[in-house]
């Protein structure tokens, strides 16, 4: 009777595995999707409660499919993305639906190989998937200083130690010109982190979710060191943002951790970029320039129930002297409500922030602005 | 044994059904593709018969999955495209892949509330899918004056009545600039719809489709009502079109109707577009305008037998007289012929039309012009 | 049992049949993928041995799907591409995710109908599918005078002769515009093939896949001969290239060969193109041409056991006389290893190649250039 069922393909469907197609150890592919509907607004001025645009539109679309061939040692992950911003067409016009393109070699238990397109060890909130978010968009400080995507070869080391410790060792040698990137020239981009987590693995990964909803029943601790050099990038913010007049050498610094215990979460990440010649030009004399400065983001948030978080998040983006001419510091904080219908799988929440420019937080200072946003968002 | 079977995930496949992954009342995602495979040739001239261009080309091609995931009252419907026209990539360089991606909550059998992006609720020939038209194209009238795609909240109530008797109640509000749009300004659209069936349900759901396959043994009709008001729109048709140098208020009044029985079907739009102020211009002095104006569209249908049908169309759009310097009047009239292989799944069209300007129909009249056009339509 | 099997739907998985849905003789879809992830180098220079780019990206991410409904005679054949040189977003700003989309008709065993798009029946390396090539990429001849995939009406004749000896002859007529192109005029193109093979079929469609993974126990051989008339083309290359500053009828011969034997494989490519006045250019005194003159293709490959091949490539472009101020002479040679870990669907490939322009082969001239490539193909 096994022997018969060995032989034969399973399907298998759930709330929260997706669609499965499989055979033994001899093939598998993971079939998912999800999106993100949302509704918000955001003001023109911190003091007069005026709507000054509606944002309603499918955020996020995602396909998603990954399994292995052969060998459950030889692991694909792919992900397609299909609404507009996914796309990178709210600021380009090049279609990039490939998110993730990578292949795995499990050389054993504690030590894989990727070879293909897929995120930079960079800062936490980066990594965590946009759908393990506990607010509906990461922060400003991710936005401006984050390691985005990038194609290379990607070493991920497991080392245990004494007492359920872990130290992850992660290393990335990649284009550093982002997804989808063309060849532009020889400078690459070499990325490294230390992980850290002294009381052991938190419950279904939740060092990479936001919000303890598995309730750690003893506290959990992460912590993760990160440093980049991107050689000759040519992107404002390396793997992401507009074209530099001429191609520079970057480098990051990263400190993030999160720690989780009986439904509290608290996470902080600090981003710092350098370069040692942020500004370029035209000959227009138009300027672009090398996203240079610190950032910091903490969010702290409480289960209220099996099923409701309360969150709060504050965040900062503070410009290096080089570019204040051209780019404001931003403050922002953030409350948020999830109700979790299905986990991060199938959830809806409710944000509303406040964001203030140079650090002038009263609400009658130009340029200040409320922001609120409703999101539902549906996956498998 | 049933509950052997009930925990098992179930596949299904089926000439008119798609392939379908389902688990009880836990888990169902519908797999369906459909493609618009065509040739056909335009003439410049209404007299000298000679080709001017040939449209051969993948029309549409379709991927949609549809289901519920934990509950069948939490349903969703995604649609992709990937055709140049279903792109929008015909008239713009920004690459739309999502037609429809809405979340639906059925809070009782006849009460659901959708959230995302679908079609409004305007004119019937826009709401009956590509797939299940019996032309190769909608009508000329549908091209200028339909309500297309939009992303917001919408409520679909249906109140049964005496007699069989339907009448259904079709609201929503939207972003009111279509498809995949960016945040814009605060003006939103209000889509409000009446549809009565006066002698009960068409089988199989036949007030949206073309044609009267089913054969329905009794008369049946539907009449449907639309008002939309769609403030501070960005496009010369609202949800379509070219980009306006400066928002508009417009509204749109459409009334359209049904009617089938022992094979026959007529149906017909009007479709009217107001706007206070249609004509926009920027420093240059170029003009671009709302489409006001309104246009009509008939369709009288007969099945030859199970297999085949014979359909006319007569449509015009007639513009308002404030845009009269830029926008013709058109008027179109066309003969189809359709083989149904498998219904509208897989079928065969071939349609001959002729297309006159300003009304004068004329065959040596400048502008009027010939088409032909074969497609085949397969899906699952 | 048998009755009841037969009503139920099957799931088949395997690696190398994808994953397939079935019922019997009324529904098939088989779903693939396929990615070929890569990262080499070019340098600018023959003598000076230094990188000046690395090209590291997902070159092809494929979906692909098909199958039949209702009856094995009508199939159909889609293929989605993803990535950014899929797309054709290297060169232009207008995604074309579909490369196949056609249905086919088999009207009986030996003679079959397909209408929509797909590849032309032009050189055997064109036709050969990505997935199925010993080097990482198609040679540069191919590059600059293939016929590419076009939408029309394809027709494919299968004539056996005798001692297993086969004739096959295939002919399209198609828009000559390429993938995805809109009605642009009425010139049309007219494309036929003759295909003999006299020592009969190669094992498992050996004739188009590259390498004799098959290990032929007797000698195999095709020859294939192409002639392709494209009226009022738009391109540079017809199916392909710049766009043109004016239609230009051009045409193509191309001659091709393969045979393989015991592991040895040997591949032969003409090609010509002519246009009676290439040569197009706008009011500002720009240049574009229809890239005409000849290429070759010649390719000789060695299975070293059943997992490793070793191949070598040389080939080249010369232009005709009349474009020879605009486009040089390009030759190109090539050493290719190859490990197969499941045949073509996933294998390992390592490539280093030499390329001179104007027939000057010495290192140090001008614009001559080495180039590596690792790439890894996995795909179902």
């Amino acid at each position: 009777q096994t022997v018969e069922s060995d032989e034969r393909a399973l399907l298998n469907v759930g709330e929260s595995e997706g669609i499965s197609f499989s055979k033994d150890s001899l093939f598998l592919m993971n079939l998912r999707f999800r999106m993100q509907n949302r509704a918000g607004f955001n003001t023109l001025e911190g003091d007069a409660f005026e709507v000054s645009e509606y944002e309603m539109r499918v955020r996020r679309l995602r396909l998603r499919f990954d399994g292995f061939v052969g060998n459950p040692k030889l692991q694909y992950y792919i992900q397609l993305a299909f609404s507009k911003a996914d796309l990178d067409l709210e600021t380009s016009v090049i279609a990039q639906p490939i998110r993730d393109a990578i292949l795995y070699y499990f050389v054993n238990e504690n030590f894989y190989v990727g070879f293909g397109q897929s995120k930079l060890p960079g800062n936490r909130q980066r990594v965590i998937s946009s759908g393990n978010l506990q607010f509906a968009d990461r922060s400003t400080a991710n936005a401006i200083f984050t390691l985005d995507r990038d194609f290379g070869i990607f070493l991920y080391k497991t080392i245990p130690m004494k007492n359920q410790s872990i130290l992850q060792l992660k290393g990335v040698v990649s284009t550093g010109d982002g997804r989808n990137a063309s060849a532009i020239n020889d400078g690459l981009a070499y990325t490294g982190r230390i992980e850290f987590l002294p009381f052991g693995r938190f419950a279904n990964n939740g060092d990479y979710t936001e919000g303890d909803l598995e309730f750690e029943p003893r506290p959990k601790l992460a912590i993760g060191i990160t440093y980049s050099e991107n050689q000759k990038a040519t992107r404002t913010g390396g793997q992401l943002g507009q074209e530099l007049f001429a191609a520079r050498n970057m480098n990051s610094f990263i400190v993030d951790g999160v720690y989780k215990h009986l439904g509290w979460s608290v996470m902080g990440e600090y981003l710092h970029r350098n370069s040692p010649d942020p500004i370029t030009s035209n000959e227009q004399g138009d300027v672009r320039y090398v996203l240079v400065g610190w950032g910091l983001n903490t969010q702290i948030s409480k289960m209220l129930d099996r099923k409701n978080e309360l969150a709060f998040r504050y965040a900062k983006v503070t410009p290096e002297e080089s570019i204040t001419l051209f780019q404001q510091r931003v403050d922002e904080a953030l409350v948020g409500f999830t109700h979790y219908i299905n986990g991060h799988r199938i959830k809806i929440q409710g944000n509303v922030g406040y964001k203030w420019l140079e650090g002038l937080a009263k609400f009658e200072n130009t340029g200040n602005s409320w922001t609120g946003m409703f999101q539902v968002e549906f996956g498998i």
